[in-house]
């Protein structure tokens, strides 16, 4: 079949397509064959992030970070490997006591309330740092103690604090937490407006460590830091509550990267939480929200 | 080209795909727009999972379940629009006593020690009750208490625990955990015996509740629901230690839908802590650790 020269210009395209259709065949098979592999190789390697869900969930808790860093051969245990074991330093009290003492730890924490107006009054360093130690009794994964508390009193480091947060608020109110959230929160009366953040005498900016690095470079897992630091958290709250003063406990929605340059910490480390801390204003209000009875949130077997 | 019957088969062959060709060539092309069209879509659906990760880790932290149930139009928000705001019960302490209680808190539960071997001793149920609604006072997200806390006294309940645990635990321990992970874990000589799930005379299992039902059947979004429950995690581990008691935090990994279902829980929840609470053993030992001082966990503006 040689090429027809005609007059008629659709003869020749129908021409030209008869004498080369299968190259037409071969290239559409060979992009369809391409194209295929290369979804295979995406689809794969968004399931190795995506794969069973709770696995991933201890992964990231495992390492929010890069991978793991020591290779088998190299494997030395954070903690050291001859670690004594020693007998526990315990003193039994009377039931009795210990039935009263609950109760009364009970009393303490119920008369917490989450405070957002706070009295400009000064507060002994000496107080916050009792209970930032006290917070740092906590349990962690493996020991490994993820934390870092930044304790703000200089108003000029607040102030900027401040900026940031409400500017980032604003957005936050206005945009990126969407109708069902703000409304939700309608009823608590809150806003973009953060007074308490230059009231109140410190503010304790509470960073995850999602690793640390070793003696020898390598970076050192930090397991289940978000729950460890949550939980110290809990206890930070609990020391509050305990040495007289009040709280808020606020998570600042994408304040983190920008307050983490202000106070210079590391890229291993994340902002978790914003406490203000201090005496609540003259004639503070608060919601009037009632707690779920004991039988709403137990269960016993 | 007509069929042309030969003695020689491979001839025969050889003429069958002269004549049929096309056909295979077509069947290639459809197979492979077929799968390509497949992964295409598999591909787009894993996407929207991944997305951005800030955005993901709220929207997930916000809704661990399905989409938000509510259209504007029937926007309602959690608590009573019109909810009171009333004042403050607060009474201030003289800052002298605020130290004093902050230098004893601290103390406190610089004693505490996470314990994996307990007597069993029993304990009062009233503690109990006491230390869990005291876990009850924490503050949440939007105050949705997203908590439920199975307390398990019953023999046969804790060995059917400790049963599920403890097969996990070792394929955990042998397989999924890793060995960077186990490493990090010899110097506190764990394995997936597990003694303490029947030794203790309480677990206390903390689920966390990822979503609740309206009064209207819609569903009530819990916002950060994991950080709000490990926070409260924090306080009942306070109120265990206050109350004179001995506890260990413990994440059972991948036994939550067993365990789940074992004590009846629904779909909505996920088990995030299980606790044993008790007296410590006779000559019990624990890691002879340290905790980091204050100028490694604290940083003043």
């Amino acid at each position: 079949m040689g090429v027809q020269l005609t007059e008629n210009g659709e003869q020749r395209n129908e021409m030209f397509f008869e004498m080369y259709w299968q190259y037409f065949v071969a290239g559409l098979v060979l992009w369809l064959t391409v194209k295929l592999g290369l979804y295979m190789k995406k689809s794969r390697s968004t399931e190795t992030i995506v794969e069973d869900k709770q696995t991933k969930a201890h992964r990231v808790s495992r390492n929010d970070s890069d991978s793991e860093s020591s290779p088998d051969d190299d494997l030395c245990p954070a903690l050291p490997l001859d670690l004594k074991h020693i007998p526990l330093n315990f003193s039994k009290i009377p039931q009795e006591e210990s039935l009263k003492r609950s109760e009364e730890f009970y009393q303490l924490m119920n008369r917490r309330r989450t405070v957002r107006h706070f009295s400009t009054k000064g507060v002994p360093k000496e107080i916050i740092r009792n209970i930032i130690k006290t917070a740092g009794t906590a349990p962690s994964g493996a020991h490994t103690e993820p934390w870092t508390y930044v304790v703000v009193s200089d108003p000029e480091t607040k102030r900027k604090i401040r900026e940031i947060i409400e500017e980032e608020e604003e957005i936050n109110y206005k945009k990126r937490m969407g109708k069902v959230w703000t409304t939700d929160l309608k009823p608590l009366r809150t806003n973009w407006v953060k007074e308490y953040l230059t009231d109140a005498p410190y503010l304790i900016l509470v960073f995850k460590q999602t690793y640390s690095l070793k003696p020898d470079g390598g970076k050192k897992i930090h397991y289940y830091n978000e729950q460890s630091v949550s939980l110290a958290a809990g206890i930070l709250l609990a020391a509050i509550q305990n040495a007289g003063l009040v709280s808020l406990t606020s998570t600042p929605l994408n304040c983190g990267p920008a307050l983490r340059a202000l106070l210079q910490r590391p890229i291993s480390e994340k902002l978790t939480l914003l406490l203000p801390v201090g005496y609540p204003a003259e004639a503070c209000l608060v919601p009037d929200l009632t707690r779920k009875p004991l039988d709403d949130i137990l269960v016993e077997f």
